[in-house]
């Protein structure tokens, strides 16, 4: 496989082997290597000595379920630490059939300025893209589509991230060719904005798939493996990730009014069967896969009372962060929103968490979707209150004087508040990303590397090591382009073993696999460290360990001491 | 000498005598020793378990010379780190005669409100502020001088404390009862302000002055200190600090236009003979003290052309923060500019910075004194604009999605740019304050405490062992009350050595005195470490490294490893 160096000084590329070094790495574990080898830790995030690296995974284009997302790493404007984002998209796949892993965007441009980078069979080029300054994702999405192909996949950054807003988002097309996914977390869209980058556009590639050097056993494995996700995911297929709200309010942990309180008084009406009710009834999709190769299905296609699109895909993580966190409680409220939000290309979490700080604030009424979507045309215009809203949960907290922020390392915590998923309270203490749901989805029925090890979602007893052991096999499936759901199992783990020892030749058992995420985490760790980012900011804000969270009155009782011993320099 | 803890969780004030293991510190040495051993280094800096300590320094009350100032310490809502920041106001000396060595502000209101620390001989009590709320810190101080005496000494905080911006100053009257000095640095006032105080109120004290075991020394060794301050600084008696403007512009080393020039085409316009002349003109005063006790008197007083007062004191370093760096070159402007600065209570360095950052982004017009004074109205009205602000350099770079910010650790450079005075560069790289012009004032005729060493302005040989020296010596000034202009100076330890042995009796040597100095550093840098702002962080922005300026188009070239070596961990 090669790798496409873009000197955005320069404006040139040049596709060479990928080095020797990085030639059994893809996705999270190629991105966190490059950008700790090659991007000084102390630099500007949004200035010439950052990179931008997109990788697709070890398994992309083969058989393999879900394998398709494609990663994308940088140094976080958001949190000054080392940050890998992944999506689903078919750019991972196509990449792949060009015989491509990453794209390294280096550099600055000397003036200002805006292109594309089209990677096709004739190779990858740099193109003026000027007639696309300013417009929102969608609009890029449908001409570059027009203009490339139907069947393109897009990576597109919106106004936000042509501005720098530190909460900029890189939003993919989608199996419709629509700008709905997103490489969310982290400001990687201001990334690809400082390098002059609006979009990177890989239309359809029809080349070879992977040789495979035992293509039998792959395929069956491959098939297999597809065969239980289809399965075990039932559930998503129908509700989606919605599916999540009755479970989260249940247990008291679902975020509301900037995670003030664990539940909400209108959980009904944006739960799992609603969205599901509300989506047949109106003629969207309920089941919709991001990327070619998925067998789960998670997606969907919201539309409005006549029939007509407004958003894909309603997820939990955002219903909950611009739903209960803003006292908002009607789906289609949520789905206006996070329309906006992916159409201005911003992180739907971050922004959500924002937000809520700016209401607890009283800069913005609770509860009030006009007054969300209108801050959002603000952020497209460039005004001084949305580049705040662009900016994230935690500078939104300093710059309005609020103490309750709900971040760890300049990034905002998720739809699951740590005083009740406990578990999730440790993932985003010690993730090397900020607070991120995705590092380790520590809920019920996840068990670690150690399946005797018992655990209560809102007790301390074995969270650390659940959740240190979560965040290795999430770095795998990052590092192979499995999304979420293939996920921490260790079955699946073993699994993984065989399918790249099929693929590649090269044996790889069972520890090599967990060995690529213990030896991702702690690069990434010295990377933050050398940032200025050490173990002592591994730690919630203080209110969570101090303020019961109503209405179970629990607090976040797992000490950074407990934490350290685990989850820092991992063995 | 006696504390008095305020706990504002309660409301209640107790006075009791200093604890042993602090008896024997005052100002910076005392305030960073208690915040160190009282603060959990990883809290809120606006919430409960935050504290704020004002303490006079060791020599308070005596007559030794220019040793009335006094320390406020805190965690900075600015840098997260430890802060120390002292002004010339005379509650320095009433409350050495009150018996008073700190006031020590503790828990956080349960509701909010505003309220006025009142301590006189009758002892401390809380008075309720609700009728100063919202207003500027004149308005404050004319009418708490009013209730309290003309001769009372205030700390006040102004509509940005109020707030809780990052960049609020406590504003302290003058001997003149305006609220023109500054604990300017670090946002002071915005921990005040969390602690619900809207003023310090000390009325006028006559009390005892300190015991002296020898009083006859100490007179002597004061008198001919004093007299040899007389003479040495009469430079600055004639032209206030503003004679460097000359000087810096000469060397190139002026920040202008947001750190993208060393020099100002206006200088002769602002220098100290245009400010004397001006002055003089006008029948305001060119040499007045900021307390009593001092014998240099370098602050003036600003009229307009009809002799009224517009503000008090135009000191450089704010006239050039407010004046070339936002392309701004009358004194008219930077006068009026720095009186609404103090009226809403906004370090006039951070905020100039801040300015030029936004200036840089088009969000403000260069050069625009109007657009200036309307934006810190804002601040006083509390848009977002004005929150924004009120937020200091780093904040605002982060929204606008500038890479050029002059910061370290999150505030703001001042009035030297780094690449020519190279000695100044490593004090904003290393001092635990985040970048502070008062860490190590490496200005030619400031040797360390090796003389034979030499050192040139703009060359890197010997930079770094000069800044260690004058950081000691400073941090020595800083504890014992001295004002900066007493300063880095071997002689001036050797006999503040002697001075301390006279009043107290306990015999200091030389060498006490400069490990009063190491020992207080290196409490602070462990604090930061805690706090997660290691040794990593010691550093200037990369672009001080690579963009040469202009005129001269010298970079800064002693790189953190160079710094490093002396200036962390100091023996």
């Amino acid at each position: 496989m090669d790798m496409i160096r873009i000197n955005m000084t320069e404006r040139t590329t040049t596709r060479e082997p990928m080095p020797e070094q990085y030639a059994h790495f893809g996705g999270r574990a190629l991105t966190s290597r490059i950008i700790a080898d090659l991007v000084p830790p102390s630099c500007h995030a949004l200035g010439p000595h950052n990179k931008i690296v997109v990788a697709n995974g070890l398994l992309a284009g083969t058989t393999a379920p879900n394998s398709g997302r494609i990663s994308v790493g940088t140094k976080s404007p958001l949190t000054g630490g080392i940050k890998e984002s992944n999506v689903g998209a078919n750019a991972g796949l196509y990449l792949a059939r060009l015989g491509i892993r990453a794209l390294v965007f280096e550099g600055m441009p000397r003036q200002p300025g805006l292109w594309l980078l089209v990677v096709d069979a004739n190779g990858a080029r740099i193109e003026d893209a000027s007639q696309y300054r300013g417009l929102g994702t969608y609009d890029t999405a449908e001409k570059l589509l027009a203009a490339y192909g139907q069947k393109a996949s897009c990576l597109i950054i919106g106004p936000a991230g042509e501005q720098k807003m530190a909460a900029s988002a890189i939003m993919a097309t989608d199996m419709d060719g629509r700008p709905s996914r997103a490489a969310g977390r982290g400001g990687t869209g201001a990334v690809l904005g400082s390098k002059g980058i609006k979009a990177i556009v890989v239309p359809q590639a029809k080349g070879e798939l992977p040789q495979y050097h035992d293509p039998e056993t792959f395929k069956s494995i491959a098939r297999e493996f597809s065969q239980k996700l289809i399965k075990e995911k039932e559930m998503l297929r129908v509700f989606g990730t919605a599916g999540m709200v009755k479970a989260a309010n249940m247990v008291q942990g679902m975020p509301t009014r900037n995670y003030s309180l664990g539940s909400f008084d209108r959980a009904d009406a944006i739960n799992g069967q609603a969205l599901h009710d509300t989506i047949k009834k109106r003629g969207g999709n309920v089941s919709r896969p991001c990327h070619t190769g998925c067998v789960i299905s998670c997606s969907n296609i919201y539309v409005d009372e006549a029939g007509e699109y407004i958003t894909s895909s309603l997820e939990y993580e955002t219903m909950v962060m611009v739903g209960p966190n803003l006292d908002i409680g009607d789906l289609d409220s949520l789905a206006r929103i996070d329309r906006a939000l992916d159409d201005v290309g911003l992180d739907s979490i971050e922004t959500g968490a924002a937000m809520g700080v700016a209401m607890e604030a009283g800069l913005l009424p609770w509860g009030d979707t006009d007054a969300v979507l209108s801050a959002l045309d603000e952020v497209s215009s460039g005004t001084v209150l949305g580049k705040l809203v662009g900016s994230g949960a935690a500078v939104m907290g300093k710059v309005l004087g609020v103490r309750r922020v709900p971040q760890v390392k300049g990034q905002s915590m998720v739809a699951y508040d740590p005083r009740t998923f406990k578990g999730m309270g440790c993932a985003y203490a010690t993730s090397p990303m900020g607070a991120d749901h995705t590092a380790a989805p520590a809920i019920p029925g996840r068990p670690g590397l150690d399946p005797s090890k018992k655990f209560e979602l809102t007790e301390k007893e074995n969270q650390v090591e659940l959740t240190r052991d979560l965040q290795i096999m999430i770095t795998v499936c990052d590092s192979l382009g499995y999304c979420f759901f293939v996920g921490p199992d260790i079955e699946n783990m073993r699994r993984s073993a065989l399918l790249l020892t099929a693929l590649t030749g090269r044996r790889t058992s069972y520890e090599d696999i967990l060995d690529l995420g213990v030896s991702t985490l702690n690069i990434e760790k010295a990377f933050n460290r050398a940032a200025g980012i050490g173990p002592d900011q591994d730690r919630l804000p203080e209110h969570f360990y101090d303020e019961p969270l109503p209405p179970h009155n629990r607090t976040f009782d797992i000490t950074p001491e407990e934490t350290a011993d685990l989850c820092y320099d991992l063995k």
